[in-house]
């Protein structure tokens, strides 16, 4: 028995989608929702304009942004107990994965009791969650997408995994008018995170045809439309970006990941990274160690990035890893380890640790910490 | 704003996912489940099987089989009194789109009260439905992805589409091993049923990148999969039909169809007719109708069917549907109406009522009831 699972949140997507907030939160029972939000959207004005839409419902709210870049396990706790303490009923996430990953902590700590610790691994949330409604203000995490939430055990500077269909949230409710205000960092970082998750759920072991069709349909996405959505904010391109962040969302909440994520996992419980700025580094060196265990799809993956085929599956591979990185350099990203933390004696606890992450189980060839530490050298 | 939808059911997809029933119904608080098959079925064992799988869960179950190929309103009212009267709680369906769409008129009627016919049309089901698990039996309608049911309302000989977020079921379970009892007939008729989602989907008014992707996919799939599944029931080959119907109406629920659909409703409604069997004769015909309007993507769907593209879009647009009718004909379907029914006269009156269905709302060019008929006159 070879068994596929595929599901998704209810999206809704376009321009000024955002509006519907108040009516989704009052078909799911909404009186009073929890809004999880950060500081970066409360001074784009995002965050006022989404509370005006909720009070336009007659809903009350209650607003949280105790949110780090990556969220952590007592900011989860101190959500929950306001959440209690309030009486919310329903979940509204504005943000990138952060505030999305967090919102998500708190939904499983006030359903399902104790700490969010005891949720780390697949499948251990039980009781249903609170109603939860995504607005997703990067074209990246794919976090409203997801069955995925990371949190970080802050006492054992550790990323926990927890995955689960509950995660998913009802609705996702995607307006790429939300980038028109995101700066170029955050733009790429984004976008290269999108990409990190359409390779890898690709190339995963239990990729399957409905996923890989995203999968590949957002690595076009991005590659085409990252320069243009730089460059001049073009609604389009950031439209297709947005479709591209779904996509591949689509494709790694059903089909997960890899190396790469499992590494920028430990490395960001470790070093407190932000998430985007690890993948320029890792991604084309995990592309590299993957290869053998992949030809056919990794030169699927290169003649998107090189628009051709080169003579053998192998070159059309191998040279699509080489674009990857020239991209990423031409993009102004970090491409070193050592341009982002400044501890190469952590690496050896960091593959370690990255052994353990549930993105490592369905990477394409089986890694050891050692060959894992390898891949990091080879990118010191 | 320009606002586009996408849901799903979640999907369990592979070989020997049947297996998961049982589990399923108990996760979604089934005591004594509701199933709805047909004969067909029942003697190629595959409702027995089913209720032994429901059975070993410890559940008890209610069975209707009432279900003409166009399922007919007072079968849903029959169905509906039985499950009041047995006191079922979830509803499994077990067939290709006349069993899913009689499970989905069930629990309609159950939920809502009053006759199927108080739904038809969009949005008009308000309370929420018992919990529904579909175990499609062919690679075709789409009926476990899709928002729709088809109902004929016997009275008026009209095959009323209701279409709402409700009528998808919680849970699709697509066993690929249930196409190894199919006939060469309902394999052919179904897999174009679904090529005919795919296309009319494609080109509709609300098509978006997420439908068109799935889309695109399904048409690839089915036109390389369909003469070896039909050659040798190769497994593989079945799999592919399944997930190619399975995109197909991720595409079509999203993104809705066309006058194809239209007239195909209508049609059946009037005389019968089984649906799948409509499509190859009306398909060409639309497509070369909808072609001004949809150029380039015609040329897109033609590079799929002719695998090149030729000196013009226009013309591998035209080249495209050319060649999709000799498929036709080379696989032995009617490709005339005159080969199906036997009223030439009734068609004025039909294609009258195919303006009224709602899948022409999306269809790319405009047509009214005698633009209609002038298509149904060129393939009579």
């Amino acid at each position: 028995m070879d068994i596929r699972k595929f599901s998704l949140p209810e999206i809704i997507f376009g321009h000024g989608s955002m509006e519907y907030t108040g009516s989704y939160a009052l078909q799911l029972g909404a009186k009073k929702v929890f809004v999880v939000s950060d500081p970066g959207l409360e001074k784009s004005g995002w965050v006022k304009k989404l509370l005006q839409i909720i009070e336009a419902s007659s809903l009350r709210w209650v607003y949280y942004s105790n949110v780090s870049s990556n969220p952590r396990d007592y900011e989860v706790h101190t959500g929950a107990e306001l959440y209690k303490a309030e009486g919310a009923d329903v979940v509204i996430a504005l943000g990138g994965g952060s505030p999305m990953d967090m919102a998500k902590g708190v939904a499983t700590v006030v359903s399902n009791g104790g700490t969010i610790q005891d949720y780390e691994g697949a499948n251990l949330i039980t009781s249903p969650l609170p109603p939860m409604i995504f607005l997703p203000s990067t074209a990246g995490s794919g976090s409203d997408i997801s069955q995925f939430a990371i949190i970080t055990d802050v006492g054992r500077k550790v990323k926990m995994s927890l995955i689960s269909r509950s995660l998913t949230p009802n609705v996702s409710i995607i307006d790429p008018e939300l980038l028109s205000t995101v700066d170029d960092d955050l733009l790429i970082s984004s976008a290269v995170d999108a990409l990190a998750h359409a390779v890898e759920s690709y190339v995963s072991l239990i990729a399957h045809t409905l996923t890989e069709t995203q999968a590949l349909k957002a690595i076009h996405l991005i590659l085409e439309n990252m320069q243009p959505a730089l460059k001049t904010r073009n609604p389009n391109a950031l439209e297709f970006l947005s479709i591209a962040a779904t996509a591949a969302g689509m494709s790694f909440s059903n089909a997960s990941l890899g190396a790469c994520h499992a590494i920028a996992h430990s490395l960001g419980g470790f070093f407190d990274t932000t998430h985007g700025m690890v993948h320029p580094v890792l991604l084309p060196a995990v592309m590299k160690y993957n290869l053998p265990a992949c030809e056919e799809k990794m030169a699927t993956i290169g003649e998107i990035v090189l628009g051709k085929r080169l003579s053998s599956a192998r070159q059309t591979a191998a040279g699509g890893i080489t674009r990857l990185h020239e991209i990423f350099l031409e993009l102004g990203t970090a491409t070193h380890f050592r341009e982002i933390v400044n501890d190469r004696s952590a690496f050896p606890q960091i593959c370690e640790m990255a052994t353990k992450d549930a993105c490592l189980l369905t990477n394409p060839r089986p890694a050891t910490a050692e060959e894992l530490l390898a891949i990091c050298e080879e990118v010191w």
